[in-house]
């Protein structure tokens, strides 16, 4: 993409011969935007990134990601090795180190051997040769596959170009459910907007799925826009000229969404909740959330049981308004369960045929209002389990 | 226990050759107290107890429990199957049927064949001879073991006798968090009395443990009195003649809910989690209930990880005051991280050796305030998705 400069590099942080250092840097004048974890003890690279945006009113030069440790609970140590990867890179390209972006994933609560880092930025700047599937990769923890997506939208008659990698397999949970995002364009968007516009686009993508219900402590999206396009200029409250932008970004963000929770460790299914007839769209986020959290329904459909007894347990749990002899509940299309009862002669095989492929999909009817949501999640394996038992030997 | 008979059969509700279907009859002028689930979705005979305890001021002279079906999500024939089998049994012990109270276990949404319990119930009721073991081992589903327990209290000068017994070892979360767990007691204890001693005992006991974070539509705890010792008369204000018996009541229900978390699905370990210095009382419950619940937490004690980085992550994601930099987190004793960092010198050893043990205590300080809870869980392990994967085949 026009004025984005990818560099790879094993910095050695963790992995040995691998790459786990990523920097991205573009040119002067690119507007930011980031949407953030919401818990409540973020890794310092989560606070570089909130104070750096803030003090620069939307402003970036690069993003420095490493893989390995996620400088997280590593106390004023690890607020200094933000800093101080931040101010190397700043040097590098002769910007402000709060125009560096800076995100880590990876182990928690070791100290980040940040001079690595340092080390390695002046040899990796003077390439930065390398391809998105390059950065796409070198951003990966315990992810199966690289998760990139593109698309293309008309601001006015010029045609602008969005391009985003993401990693993330567990930890995964709302809000704010991906662990690293990092979204680019060649439009020209005032920082407000961009903000705006990441922020709902995260609401409907990165908020709606969940892999285990834990909120990882770096979760991190973010959208530059080097402004290298040369469309109409957009102001502030443009909304028309922005338009089809805005779908193309929702779009692209949804599909890193879906991305990360098909990889969800130990993954073997994606499971679509629908919910319908809530009492409003919140009442339905929050039911079809707590499906998709549900270990219950997930290991049942891990297990090819559609044990639609479980999906009403989890109704019942999110606290919300629902009347047992109203709820409807379909799987895979078939309505297995209308008006709090089973559908006389349901036929179980056609479910049973469903719930063998690749997308198992939910469909919850509470039969109280119009309030209506989507969530997203993966099955609950044996793999899971692997993957957790042993993360860190 | 005097005046409380038991009778236990194989009615053929969804097991072949096992105890399926308990009785438990008390004399009349028994009072009775019951803490149900707060689904919002609770099966047939939840809404039948609370009716029956609300028409009857807290009158009882049955107990019937079937395990094999839970008659959830079955409609208005689960409602039936509710009034006739405590009609069926009213009928027999010549009370009125909202004096008997019902609860079933097992599998959610299929129509209990509650024909099976009524044409049992005659030929158990001449017998009622059964043991308190039998009668914790007719109530089990997945449960691996039966669980009871006994205490005796000083009322004035007279000694009375309190025991229980619980199932429940999956679907277990907050609040009310066991499946099932029925105390009797020979004390005369006034109905109000009794429903807040219990309602009390539950917060402290029930509430704090989790095995799952999925809230079953069925959890019952029923706490009857049948009045058959000849203590002085309580009165529902008398706190000082009846504080003793509230002590061996709470240490009574907290006794069954360990082993109810002991026993849950798959566990190999019960795990404690300590939280002091929170905000309040009721962040630290949180926060407890937060680190409890969270998978990647249970997976990595359940590999005999010391993953403390993701006890900080469970902290955060609890939505309540922390602050990273005065965070403390101690396992088996040897406190890891103080004031936001890993001690000098810490040493992973004897962790290691205590995340071998049966039980795994791990506590936090928030350095924040008084507020102090206590949770309890079990490890998260192959066996729990084993279970589950394949429940109702």
């Amino acid at each position: 993409m026009a004025g984005v400069r990818l560099g790879v590099a094993e910095a050695g942080i963790r992995y040995a011969a691998r790459a786990d250092l990523t920097v991205m840097v573009v040119p002067e004048g690119s507007t930011a935007a980031g949407v953030f974890t919401r818990n409540q003890c973020p890794g310092a690279p989560v606070d570089w990134c909130r104070a750096a945006l803030k003090a620069t009113g939307g402003r970036a030069r690069a993003v420095v990601v490493n893989a390995g440790n996620a400088n997280v609970f590593t106390g004023r140590a690890g607020d200094e090795a933000a800093a101080a990867t931040a101010r190397a890179m700043a040097a590098l390209i002769g910007s402000q180190p709060e125009e560096v972006l800076i995100a880590s994933t990876g182990t928690i609560g070791e100290k980040l051997p940040y001079d690595r880092i340092t080390a390695a930025l002046p040899a990796l700047y003077v390439g930065l040769d390398a391809a998105w599937p390059d950065a796409a990769r070198g951003i990966m923890t315990t992810d199966t596959y690289p998760k990139a997506a593109t698309r293309t939208a008309l601001i006015g008659d010029v045609e602008v170009r969005i391009t985003g990698i993401a990693k993330g397999s567990g930890m995964i949970a709302p809000d704010m459910a991906t662990m690293l995002c990092f979204v680019f364009t060649d439009a020209a968007i005032p920082a407000p907007l961009l903000q705006a516009m990441l922020s709902r686009g995260a609401k409907r993508s990165f908020n709606c799925i969940t892999v285990d219900s834990d909120t990882s402590t770096s979760d991190t999206v973010l959208l530059i826009a080097t402004g290298q396009a040369k469309h109409a200029r957009v102001r502030e409250d443009d909304k028309k000229l922005i338009r089809g932008f805005r779908t193309a970004l929702d779009s692209l963000l949804l599909d890193l969404a879906l991305q990360v929770v098909r990889d969800g460790e130990g993954a073997q299914r994606l499971i679509r909740v629908d919910v319908a007839g809530a009492v409003s769209k919140k009442s339905a986020h929050r039911i079809a959330l707590s499906i998709a959290n549900s270990p219950l329904v997930k290991t049942a459909i891990a297990g090819g049981d559609a044990n639609w007894g479980r999906i009403v347990m989890a109704v019942g749990k999110a606290g919300e308004p629902a009347d047992r002899d109203r709820l409807g509940i379909a799987i895979g299309g078939v309505w297995m369960a209308r008006d709090g009862e089973l559908v006389p002669g349901y036929d179980e095989a056609p479910v049973a045929e469903h719930m063998r492929g690749q997308e198992v999909q939910i469909r919850v009817e509470l039969g109280l209002g119009d309030g209506q949501a989507t969530a997203w999640t993966c099955d609950l394996t044996h793999g899971y389990i692997d993957i957790n038992g042993s993360y860190r030997s």
